[in-house]
């Protein structure tokens, strides 16, 4: 029998997004059932009830949480296009910037609810410190993308948050990764987006944007 | 030739004593080089220089930083006394439960530095409420610690987070992890101190109180 595979995610979500893109390279069918952030589903919060949060994977009725634990779930069950370093140290190294990738989103998302100048300044600054340590580790030229040629799994932590905080740039209309900036950082972006079952998987641009300041607005 | 294993680290640590728990358990020797919180080496600010922190486990001359991370890559390495389950699913939810217990650790820290009666008293039901969930969690009788009757990822991320816990409440002179709020949470940290190897490696609390409160007055 195939397997069952469902996802509860909100469309327009950068951990969602991780989610949706890692079982897409792979190209394992699966069923999305959105979420409503406002009136979650019974099974959401049965699923994953101490957090009550999405993404919840559900794979033959068994309820995984936490995007980046699920990548590493579908990785290890579904081997095709691997995702995670076979070396032990390099393994190391990848799940470091996954962490540390990880640890940018919640400052996005301080930008999304900011108030105030000063506050959004702020902001601001903690993003562009994050990113120049980005910026740093893209400088390797021999490399399209963090996985070399092919995404990885640093390539599927990175790129929602990316695609999470251009968007958010173009709803506060102020531009945060300037590419006089951040240029290994830009090419990087298009690599990804260049990818062909990436980009046809990335939501639009214009959709995302006027549902996120509807959003806002609540 | 034999493996060469060193870790940076505070010999007061949660993150420190994670991985020296792990090494214990696998009967790997290793090097200690204790940093000075105030004077960090200029090898630890080489081999970690994004975070600057403790603990980094130098093996073989490369540097692996982020002590859960490492944790798992000592896992990989050396597969004795395995800490991870074999089964992707529990592999996932142990890992779940790691993050769920890294996050318990700012929490905790915060009332290390905490000033003022009302900030201490958030502090301490947020605490509560991270520990509720863990406590639910150790209500499965049939299971000694989570990794059953050896220790586990999720022990090894828990264990210091308690011990650092316990520490805390001696000196701020107030019991936060209650026998009669979180009885199973107090059993299973008598399981996991009833372990010889870990035993026999936690700091001296004695000594730990000492030292951490002339770290307070700095």
């Amino acid at each position: 029998m195939a397997d069952q595979v469902k996802i509860h995610g909100f469309w327009y979500s950068p951990f969602t997004l991780r989610v949706v893109l890692t079982l897409k390279l792979k190209g394992i069918p699966y069923e999305n059932i959105e979420e409503d952030r406002f009136n979650k589903s019974p099974q959401l919060l049965q699923y994953n009830p101490v957090h009550k949060k999405t993404p919840v994977l559900v794979h033959d009725g068994k309820p995984l949480r936490e995007s980046m634990i699920i990548v590493e779930y579908i990785d290890e069950i579904w081997p095709q296009y691997p995702l995670l370093p076979v070396d032990p140290f390099e393994r190391a190294q990848a799940r470091f910037w996954v962490k540390y990738v990880d640890d940018i989103i919640p400052v996005v998302g301080a930008l999304f609810r900011s108030g105030g100048d000063e506050e959004r300044k702020n902001i601001i600054a903690k993003i562009w410190e994050h990113l120049k340590v980005v910026e740093e580790q893209c400088i390797d030229y021999e490399k399209k993308l963090f996985g070399g040629d092919t995404v990885n799994i640093v390539d599927i932590a990175l790129g929602p948050t990316i695609k999470f905080l251009v968007t958010i740039e173009d709803i506060i209309e102020f531009k945060i990764l300037q590419a006089e900036k951040f240029p290994h950082l830009h090419t990087w972006f298009d690599n990804f987006k260049n990818v062909p079952v990436i980009g046809e998987n990335l939501p639009d641009h214009e959709k995302l944007i006027a549902f996120l300041k509807a959003l806002i607005q609540k």
